[in-house]
C-alpha cells in the first residue's frame, strides 16, 4: 500500500499489521500489540476484535496477572483458512490441503498426463481438492486460495502458462480463471522449479538468503532465492537454466561439438539419447532412472557427464549470484548421487574461492512434500500480506 | 529490528519511521502524521519533537487553515548531514560531497595511483574530503558517513577488499578503521561494479527492478539489481563476471579455444595483448581507448569482437536473472558503440523471446556522475534506516 493509498483510503496500519506481529505464533496481550506497534489502545482494541471475528485470531489463556483480573491472550489462528495446493508434473498430481501457516494437513497423489490438456487436468485437480475439503478434519476451515506449480514457464502476474513445452494446450491458458470457476479464491500459479524452490528454502535452509534449486528431470531449470527472495525477473522468466549455453571444455559431452544448450546436452531426455546411441532401448526420462538404479554403468557414467555439464553453468552461477546453497532435485537429480557427483566435481574446481569456500552442494531431501509446501506458502504470503487481510475484513463487514 | 529486540527495547515505531514516511519530499502536519501512521497523537508529537531538535526535519510553512490557528507543517531536511561519496578507480580519484537525499553539492576528480597502497591513496582522499568540508557552502552541515567505491571485490560486511588484483597493498586491508581515525562516521566500502550499478539505477531507471551494470575496462565486473535490490550474494562476491567462461562459440575470439574466463577474452588488457599480436603497441585499456578514438579499424574490430564474448555470458544472465535493462560502461564500453554493437549482437539472437522482448541494452549516460551517487546512495541508505536514525537520536539525547 503506498502512502498515497492510505492518505486517500483513510488509514493508518489495519488489522493485517498487527496480524504480521502474531505470525511468530507467539501469543500476546493487548498491552503488548500497544507496546510492540505504538498504536493507541483503541486502535489495537478495534484491530484484534475485527481479527478475533474474522477467526484469524483466536483467545489463547491468560497472562500472568499483575494483581486484578489477568489480561486475555490472543494468538494466530492457522486453522482459519485452507489452501488447495497443487504440483503438476509431466505424469504425476499432487493436491494438498494446508493451513495458513504452511503445514500440509492432507495429500493425495495420483497419474495424471499433463498432456491431456487444462481442461481434464484442471477438473481432476478440482475434483481431487474437493474431496479433500470434504474430509472430517478440515470441513469447517473455508478455503482462501489455490496454488499450483506446473512443470513450465508461467506468467506469475496473469497464472499463464507461456510456450510451455511438454504441456500441449496449456500455452497462455486462464488457469485461475478456469479454477475460479469452481473455487471462488484466490490462485496463484507458477513454475514447478520456483515452488521447490520456496519449498526447499523453507524446509531446509530457512536462513538461507541466496540459494539456488535445480532441478533435472525430462527437462532442466532453477528456482533463484536472492537476497532473501524469490526471484523471478522483469517478464517471470528467471531460472531459465536449459537455454543456457554450456562453456566448451575438455571433458564436456561428445554432444557438446553441435548443441550446447544445457538442456540438450545434461536433461533426462538427452541422457536417454546418449544412451540409444550405446545400444540401450531408453525412450525416456524414466527409463535412465531405471537403468541407474539397476547398477547399469553407461547409464551412471552419463548422468555423472550430465553433471558436469549442469556444473559448468552452476560454475557461472556461483560467481555472478555466489549463493551459499545449490539444491538439486528432479528424478535425474534424486537418482543415486551420480548428478551431484559431477556437479561437485567441476563447480568446486571452476569457481573462485571466495565464492565457494562456504557454498553446499546438496541433493534435494523435500521431494513432492517440498512441491506442495512451496505451492502453499506462494499462496499464505499472498493471503497473509496486510493489505489483502484488511480487504478480506472489510469486505466481510459489507 | 526484531520483534524480539522491539520487546526487549522497550519500543514502538520511533522517529526513524516518522522520517520514512517525509523522505518523498512532501511536506505534513502531525494531524497527516497521525493520519498515516496510526499511532497516538503524543507519541507523533514527541517523534516529531526529536526530528526537528535533530535537524532531520525542518518546519515547512502551514497548511491551509479549516478555522483558527493553521496548522504548521513538517519537511524532511536533506541538509541536516553530508556525505563524502568516493569512487577510486585505477588511476583516479573522485571525491564527492552529497546531501541525505543523494544530491551531489561538490565533486573533486584528480589523477590518483591505486597501486601506491591503501595509506597513501587514502591520505589523499581524506585530505580532499576536509577541503570540500570547509567549503562555505557546506562548511555548517555536520558529516554522517563515508561511502568508498574501489577497483576490486570488497567484503561488504567489514569493508575490506579481497585479494584484489589491481589493487596491491589493499588486501585485507581496513578501510572503514582508517578512514574513521579522521573522520568518525559509518565507512561502507564496496565495490566500484556495485556503486555504479546503485548510481545508475537511481540517475536512468528508477523503476526497473532487474538491472544488470556491466564495466568493461582493465578489468570485467557486474553490479546485479535484482528484485529491486543490490544483490551481494553469501559472501559479497556476486557480480564477478569477469571469471564466468565464456561458451565456445565459431562467433569467439580466437583465444577462446585456450583461455575462456571471459576477462582473459575480451577486458581492455585483454584486448590490448591482441592488437598486439597484429603489430600494435598496445600496453593498456588507455592505449585501446585511443586507438578506437582515432578511428583504428583493428582495434574497433576487436572491441565490437570483446562485445560478442561478453554478450554470449550477458545471454546466459539473461536466461537466469531476466532483466529489463542492461547497461555497458567502464573506458571500454563508453569508447564509442562498438562494444554496444557486439552484445546486442549477440544477446538479442541467443536468448529466449520472452526474456529478450522488452530488454534495453544501453550504454551508460552516467559516468562518474553515477559512481559518486551510488556512493552516495549507499550512505544515505544506511544512515537513513529507521534503526540507525533512532540510534543516533536517542545517543544526542544522552
Amino acid at each position: 500500500m503506498s502512502d498515497q493509498d492510505r492518505v486517500n483510503g483513510s488509514t493508518a496500519p489495519g488489522s493485517g499489521e498487527i496480524l504480521q506481529l502474531l505470525l511468530d505464533g507467539r501469543a500476546r496481550t493487548k498491552a503488548d500489540l500497544v507496546h510492540l506497534t505504538g498504536l493507541a489502545r483503541s486502535t489495537v482494541s478495534s484491530r484484534v476484535d475485527a481479527l478475533l471475528a474474522s477467526g484469524l485470531a483466536v483467545p489463547a489463556g491468560e497472562a500472568a496477572s499483575t494483581g486484578g483480573r489477568p489480561p486475555a491472550r490472543i494468538a494466530f489462528n492457522p486453522r482459519a483458512g485452507a489452501i488447495v495446493a497443487v504440483d503438476l508434473g509431466a505424469s504425476h498430481g499432487t493436491v494438498a490441503l494446508a493451513d495458513l501457516s504452511g503445514s500440509i494437513l492432507l495429500t493425495s497423489t495420483h497419474p495424471l498426463d499433463i498432456a491431456a490438456g487444462p481442461v481434464e487436468v484442471l477438473d481432476r485437480v478440482v475434483a481431487e481438492a474437493a474431496v479433500l475439503l470434504e474430509h472430517d478434519s478440515v470441513r469447517d476451515i473455508p478455503l482462501v486460495g489455490v496454488g499450483i506449480g506446473v512443470p513450465g514457464p508461467v506468467e506469475h502476474s496473469t497464472g499463464r502458462p507461456y510456450n510451455p513445452p511438454i504441456m500441449p494446450g496449456w500455452d497462455r491458458f486462464d488457469v485461475p480463471g478456469y479454477v475460479q470457476r469452481t473455487f471462488d479464491v484466490p490462485v496463484l500459479v507458477d513454475n514447478d522449479v520456483n515452488i521447490l524452490a520456496l519449498g526447499e528454502h523453507a524446509l531446509s535452509y530457512p536462513d538461507a538468503r541466496d540459494l539456488v534449486f535445480v532441478k533435472v528431470a525430462t527437462g532442466i531449470g532453477a528456482g533463484i532465492i536472492a537476497g532473501g527472495q524469490l526471484q523471478r525477473g522483469a517478464q517471470g522468466s528467471a531460472g531459465d537454466m536449459g537455454h543456457v549455453r554450456v562453456p566448451y571444455s575438455p571433458d564436456s559431452s561428445p554432444a557438446a561439438k553441435e548443441d550446447r544448450d544445457l538442456e540438450a546436452l545434461a536433461s533426462g531426455t538427452a541422457i536417454a539419447a546418449t544412451l540409444r546411441e550405446c545400444g540401450q532401448a531408453t525412450e525416456s526420462s524414466a527409463d535412465v532412472v531405471a537403468l541407474i538404479r539397476a547398477g547399469n554403468a553407461a547409464a551412471i557414467e552419463a548422468t555423472r557427464q550430465a553433471g558436469r555439464d549442469v556444473g559448468e553453468v552452476l560454475a557461472s552461477m556461483v560467481n555472478l549470484l555466489n549463493p551459499s546453497v545449490i539444491i538439486l532435485g528432479g528424478s535425474i537429480g534424486r537418482a543415486g548421487e551420480h548428478l551431484l557427483a559431477g556437479v561437485r566435481e567441476v563447480v568446486y574446481r571452476r569457481s573462485i574461492t571466495l565464492a565457494t569456500q562456504h557454498l553446499a552442494i546438496v541433493q534435494t531431501q523435500g521431494g513432492e512434500r517440498a512441491a506442495v509446501l512451496g505451492a502453499a506458502i506462494m499462496v499464505t504470503r499472498d493471503v497473509l500480506a496486510p493489505a489483502n487481510v484488511d480487504a478480506r475484513l472489510s469486505a466481510a463487514r459489507r
